[in-house]
């Protein structure tokens, strides 16, 4: 019973399978490789439109190298408060972009709202050069909290960020899951609705380690080559970072795969409310449940061989925990730990 | 007939097997798992002491971490100046280290020697703050151009390092060529030897993307952990790596496929030296020959689909180009380039 | 009738005087003068112990310097919201230490207490790799909104800081107004509560551009100079910084003149809470003013030459301002500025 | 007799007269004020064009500052191998820059040749992202050996930086000596002859810490003024940075004080090279020496209280040492100096 994070849980076979037709043979290195261009070619295709791509290994990696090339060392970028840029990355982002500063914000559900990201930008005078300057707006994609943002959510901050000379960054590390969620186009999840770049997330849905850094503007990933292979993030073997996003891309697996992580989340979400003394705090979107349980209940759970976070400390005998789902989540996890909890 | 470079070549199906293995089920993430305890353990029974190990995906972050944990930000590195953290890591030292100074340095071979060393270091006042500071010395094994550093070589660099106070790395993209060359312990040709860290490649002689970042006294690997985070090069699913690395080290295949690599290149040589007008430019001790060629039969070798680098501009008629063999050549492409460079 | 800033002022004709006299011979550069010598002994002497002394020539340049020799990239600096560190300076910290993080807290009147900083440490999990590790705790003194801190407020928030391994930096850019405020030692002010270094300025209270940086142990000084060289910061001809300090620090008039510049603050803000729709949002303890004042008073103020920062944007017809006095500012412009206020 | 460096002196009357009558009222600060704007516009009439104007007070950040903002992180600054940013500034420009590289070549007496560069440049491949990529050429004037440019010799190389797509900076610390020397006009010394950016010194003949970094063409200086910030170089009280610059630049004084230590160091070379066992190592073309002198001779001038540098370790009982004259060095000190190594 490990609800502790999707990336506990390990790969698909089909991308193990594409590991071993990919490991034959001599072809072009550093992303040179026929594997890579038709990842290239289907991410196009995906997002009805000429795209830059570039594969990392990492979501840390491809955050902090997207931000890197759209933010100035003197800029500021604006982000949820526990957002995994401003919590998870160990400063990651700093240090890519050469001391720019990030802006923790609050939002309901882990979610920015235009009203929240104006007042922040009453604070800093532009061309003020005492202060960093507004240079992006960073959003999460299904969020940290478990939600999901609505296209027409994303609209208002993307404008809002153009209107102030700002770019638009997405982490899609739980793309899928939210997409799954949403049931609207790639395109009009992201750069319909205003996003530059974004991180094309494949590891927590079930590469080993795949991500996307994808520019919907190709001009606008400037010199993210060369900040690539400074960070020691260009791999010789790219084939083998291409050959999990060919196989994660093909057809509609990576959706339906997300899509059952969600079904999961919601129903462990719907056996844990209706337990006494268990709240939900956040709406159930993606594959992620936050949950406030008495503490005996998370010992008895936790006795019982389930793992999962903490996500806050114990606040009158009840903790708020984080459970998150995945492709290959036991469904047998998930009602045995509903039983428990409710005391079966 | 691809000799650019022992990276152009795939994985072992030994390590796909691996990977396949690794896939099922939920582990702990970033190396909590028991593949990456496994390797530590490997890493130090072969290296005969305690080590500490940190496994990473490419031979760039693998030497840029080390040197930034070895040296501070005014601190000098010395290297060689056809070494690839001067040459071909497009500043990622520099930038990891927040801006140390690699110092070029001559030496037959890609080699560095005492005399050099100490020349070099006679420019460096200790404590004179305007200078930076003498902090390490970092050699390759086996070298850029396919040498390598006998034990007896590298501790007379590694006492003249430590009697200035410095450290001695060494970047072991093709550790084991180096090994299946010079016959001795891993142990002997490292930290006996004066080494204090190394990258240890498990890439290029296949690998789909595994380095092992070892540090002979733990002690010193001291903030390691939060830098490979900071740089996104700590994985979620490190088990993919040290999966990798685990079906590596198992037993000696290791060294004898390095070993194979480096009996073709020899074999490759010694075709080569034969011809009229060709001339090996360094002598052939791991997996690479250099050759200085005539330019009309190094395009009559491309004509016949022959890829390999060259390595200077041409000069009177002939180039010096790079032949790179691994573990995956085939043995026939190695006797058809000889042939048709022989006219034949 | 210029509140805009302390830092709007001139200098000292003594300051002047003494950088005349040191204007005269050769002497060694980089800090080897007697001059530099001299300033460090004054300030020993000051403090009443043996500290590590490093003149710079702005605050911002103290701060960052300081900080970065306190903290790794991967550390936290748990500071005020709307201090100078985190609003003021363009990123420099986040620059200077490679990338850390300056957590931003709330507190009244600008003054951090134990209570959140003990909250927003539970955020932070220690060792946890994830999380940028708490390093530093930055106070101002006086701090940006024209409070003073207690020797007694410092202890508590000194002793939470060693208990969490975390070192005490104090950003005293105007530390002579706020020692002129207390009427306690020096000592008491800073290491006897807790501090470890500081930015002891000179520049806001009449020097050209003179701050010294000062580490209480000077073991924690560290790698300074170094860092202090390698930003451009050891100035060739320190003698005229040094002379700078050691004019500003002969005597008490350093204190006496920072003690001017705040009974002028307090005449002022007595001035102003006597008129109608005028309200104090602060103690008046320093050299600073903030009032929430009508806009349409404001309006005739400026029309009548005066200058000042509007602090947030105005609201209800009335705005929130600052207004600073310094070491230099005429008292009759105070007057005058009153009476305008008052409609008379 | 010191003849260390001409940073050993102080300043002139006259900045000091200047830094006095600076000293009263209040101004806007961060060179917000008249005299600032005074500097600027006797810069653009001194090099007869609209030029960015950037005080600082050291020559390490105006050289580290404004390579940064000519270069990118992943850039090379080819510059001769023992030039002040290569080897006296602790790696600054790699820190500012966030990491390029700055590459040492070879010239006699301390000056770059168009042949030394092009051969550098064919082993930097364009677009080749494991290469840093040549982003400017640095030339020092005068140079740290001595010796001077002529136009006609800047000219190329900065034809060569353009072709190749670089840009082409000046350090020009000693920038008046080398003025003094030519007598051509400063725009035929710079722009003129296709320098893109320059630090103009003014400490080293004569100013307390003063230098303007310039940009013959406004639109290159981007975000310069961030940068500055951020480095902490910019001051509240930048005034008196200004006052210096404009005391300094007030009619030919500059050019004639610095043409005084140029004529001391011819002096003090011809009576030098009459010396038997002495020989000049560079020719005297601005305000210093390098000579080869005895041991003996050596050791009885620092006897006799003579400071200078040694410029190498001795060789056969003769060593290389640097002797620097200044605004101030006084002409019997020479004298003396000529006197005693002649045995007199």
């Amino acid at each position: 019973m490990n609800f502790s994070s999707d990336n506990s849980y390990g790969a698909w076979p089909e991308i193990v399978t594409a590991i071993g037709a990919a490991a034959a043979g001599a072809v072009a290195s550093y992303g040179g490789d026929a594997l890579t261009a038709k990842v290239r070619a289907r991410l196009c295709e995906l997002f009805e439109r000429e795209v830059a791509v570039f594969p990392v290994i990492s979501g840390t990696a491809a955050n902090a190298l997207a931000l890197a090339t759209l933010v100035p060392p003197h800029g500021a970028v604006f982000c949820h408060g526990e957002s995994h840029i401003a919590v998870d990355e160990c400063g990651a982002p700093e240090f890519f972009t050469h001391g720019a500063k990030l802006v923790p914000l609050e939002g309901d559900g882990g979610k920015l709202v235009p009203e929240t990201l104006e007042r922040a930008l009453s604070h800093f005078h532009k061309g003020f050069v005492h202060h960093v300057q507004p240079a992006a707006v960073s959003i999460t994609q299904s969020t940290e909290l478990g939600t999901v943002y609505k296209p027409g959510e994303i609209a208002p901050l993307a404008a809002l960020a153009r209107a102030h000379g700002m770019k638009m960054h997405m982490d899609g590390a739980r793309f899928a899951n939210a997409l799954a969620s949403l049931k609207c186009t790639p395109a009009q999840a992201t750069w319909r609705a205003g996003v530059d770049a974004m991180s094309f997330g494949a590891t927590k849905n079930g590469a080993l380690g795949a991500e996307a850094v994808i520019f919907f503007d190709p001009a606008q990933a400037r010199d993210f080559e060369y900040r690539r292979k400074k960070a020691g993030h260009l791999l010789s073997k790219m084939r083998f970072v291409s050959a999990q996003l060919d196989a994660y891309l093909d057809g509609t697996r990576w959706l339906e795969r997300a899509g059952r992580a969600n079904r999961l989340a919601r129903k462990l979400a719907q056996g844990l409310e209706d337990i006494p003394g268990v709240q939900l705090a956040h709406p159930v979107e993606a594959n992620a449940v936050f949950a406030v349980v008495p503490d005996a209940t998370l010992a008895r759970l936790r006795g019982h061989g389930a793992a999962f976070y903490d996500w806050a400390p114990p606040e009158n005998g009840r903790t708020l925990v984080r459970l998150v789902t995945s492709f290959a989540t036991p469904e047998a996890d998930v009602e045995r730990f509903v039983k428990i909890a409710n005391g079966e």
